[in-house]
């Protein structure tokens, strides 16, 4: 399903999902990342490589902060940037899907960066655009989220370069969760050997223990000695369903708190992809404590979203 | 009504419509428009004609498509692009129109792209505005749409290169569309000798026979031979109304099919100015067939709408 | 409280409010104003002062014409811009202010420019920001609107070079007015030894005669001899509470007529920070007759927020 995102020589074309995607273009995407990092003085650096570029946002799914990251990194790639508010356009005057994207590429848009709630959207996207015009997925249903896997492997490649020796616990809602499913499948494919995922029976997916990672129901067991916690967001729709009896309770058996994290490495770092429900998933006190890198996170999403667009513009096949 | 986009030079300095403009202007306006169309490469042409201009777009009805073109040529005019959404403006806190153009004209704006609902507010507004700012019409009323029509004659143009000897067939509802009308225009300016209309008599405008073009109530009778067939959206709206039976019996009457291609030019060309109502006036094997230019009157649209705004912030009188 | 937008070399570092700051300050920002003001040729000057930077617009209240100035301001500078609408923002996903702004801080965004209904947020996030960006306050709550009072002085320098010999008088809902508390800081700071508020006296705060301005009921008895007059602008919704009897009414007793102007000086100047009323709190023959000079504050609007933008992130402490 993801060959359709590597062109013949290798080179990254389109950014659809991590499944399928191999250790070297991993390791390039995360090295081209660190070129734009900021430096210690913080200045910004403004890059011309996508100078004359356009790229726009396609979100069908509304998210503030992911759209802003993507706009940001463009922008500071020089590319201009259209950002389509997908309620309000054309598509309420019943065009296609299709119809909307042949004509953005009409006008010679060369990237779109596509959040949609259907699973596959953006590659059903990239099936059908012109060669020389790219798709990035910026989430899609509860199938990927790659940008966001790639930037915590960069968080946790600068605290712990070694994949090949780490524990890696991931905790909360893995089964609605694009974010777990792009980061087990980065973590498998950089080497991790101990990957586990925490959670209630309700909220794991049956499928999980195909993928090689150990399943816990309890936190304190799941947590043992890992070298690094990734939290989930739990979104708040899960409560008015079966699948939660309360956000106290859960925060009582899964919330990440300064007790829980007794088991753990001394040096584990805390991760959560944002934004954080304080007292639901993870304490105030873990959250702005001296493990969480959360903060970093989001700094390398705008060098990792970078590095996406420079290397997928910059592979256009003849 | 139109005197006042053109300067004591005889050059372009608003565009509100196409009628009474002649044709020398319109053939400045298609030519300059060559120099902004991509090469084959299609590798983006961001020339710094309008560097330190800002461009305002200011939509009374909102229409993403049409603000995209605009905004996409302006950056690649290289100016500053403002959207103003105005049901969210100032106008809520009771500001007149007026008041609200001189104000932005205050902040030193150089362009007004304009879209209302009520015919000639573009030039309204022409009338009000400081000597050294400039409007541009993308759509007022019923009225005219100017850049839809000198992107169609682009279009044509690129096809059939000389108007002095064509047939051309506008089809669908005329009675309500800004594009036919300036469509109309630009046609007889032009030279076009046979310009036809096709819709059913409840779509036809009264005063439409003194433009001098041929009324057809039947599709494959105003088809017969044509060079040019222009498709009209039909506006689902219309279908509430009395003026038509239902959507399945319009496209049994007036829907362009392949069977009803098969009276026109061997080379005649489908165009339709978007979105399309697949199904309704226009069949998918029409509208993705090989006679299609839809898709390059989209691309076309950039490059007329970077033409007219260089043309008009380039004449500046003194 | 607003020592903290100074550094300790005396520089500007936020730009929260007119209290507190001093003579010299305000005179700075003046002059550093005037190198932005256009010339006689209404010429656009776009300089690349923060060319690389990004400012990001957060207006937790709507306001489409101050949050343009801004963003017109932050692109003549060569600035990235960001615009938030907060309500469709991460916030509306239970995400707290502080954990927002920390992640705009993370993504590297050098100032924020906030327009928030509650008093004091600016300074609030002021507090709780990183040492290298910078908070403009854009008008909190009825508190202050620091960058209109800046450019109310700007105008009335312009005709008025003289501070310490001018009578101005303040007309109206001073009650609710951040214009009006930020106006009243910068005319005593910058020695204006007349000031007097014109109001009923239900839309007159208790704490204002500690001030030291003088208060009037009557609008003839405290317009008598003025040099500047500051209209404020009726918000519609004070008619429906008790305040206000109705617009006819406050019209009759306080709506600036030419025969209210019969009692000012002969050179005095109209000014009101937009959107105005007409036939509310200004009648139409004064807001566009020869002394108004409501205009000329839109237009210095734009060089002021430049001038705070490029003196705030030009002050960076190491």
């Amino acid at each position: 399903m993801n060959n359709i995102q590597i062109n013949s020589q290798g080179q990254l074309k389109h950014f659809l999902g991590i499944e399928g995607l191999n250790r070297d273009i991993l390791l390039r995407i995360l090295d081209t990342a660190t070129s734009f990092i900021m430096d210690e003085s913080k200045a910004v650096k403004k890059v011309p490589i996508l100078r004359g570029k356009t790229i726009v946002n396609l979100f069908f799914e509304n998210s503030t902060r992911t759209r802003t990251t993507f706009e940001l990194a463009a922008k500071r790639l020089s590319a201009d940037v259209l950002n389509f508010n997908i309620n309000t356009s054309s598509t309420s005057k019943g065009e296609s899907l299709i119809d909307m994207l042949h004509n953005l590429q009409a006008m010679h848009c060369d990237m779109f960066v596509v959040r949609h709630s259907v699973t596959g959207a953006p590659h059903f996207m990239a099936q059908h655009i012109a060669p020389d015009v790219r798709i990035i997925n910026a989430g899609d249903g509860q199938h990927e989220h790659p940008t966001q896997a790639m930037l915590d492997m960069y968080t946790i490649r600068q605290h712990k370069p070694d994949f090949s020796s780490l524990r890696v616990a991931i905790v909360g809602d893995i089964l609605h969760s694009r974010v777990a499913r792009s980061d087990i499948h980065a973590l498998k494919i950089l080497g991790v050997p101990d990957i586990r995922v925490i959670a209630p029976k309700t909220l794991i997916p049956r499928e999980l223990d195909k993928l090689g990672v150990r399943i816990f129901n309890d936190l304190t067991t799941g947590l043992q000695d890992v070298d690094v916690i990734m939290m989930l967001r739990l979104q708040q729709e899960r409560m008015k369903t079966a699948l939660l009896p309360s956000t106290h309770e859960y925060f009582n058996y899964y919330g990440l708190t300064e007790k829980a994290l007794l088991v753990v490495d001394s040096d584990a770092i805390v991760m959560h992809p944002g934004p954080i429900n304080r007292g639901v998933e993870i304490d105030s006190l873990v959250a702005d404590g001296s493990r969480s890198v959360i903060l970093q996170q989001v700094s390398n999403g705008i060098a990792i979203r970078m590095a996406v667009m420079a290397m997928t513009l910059g592979t256009i096949e003849v």
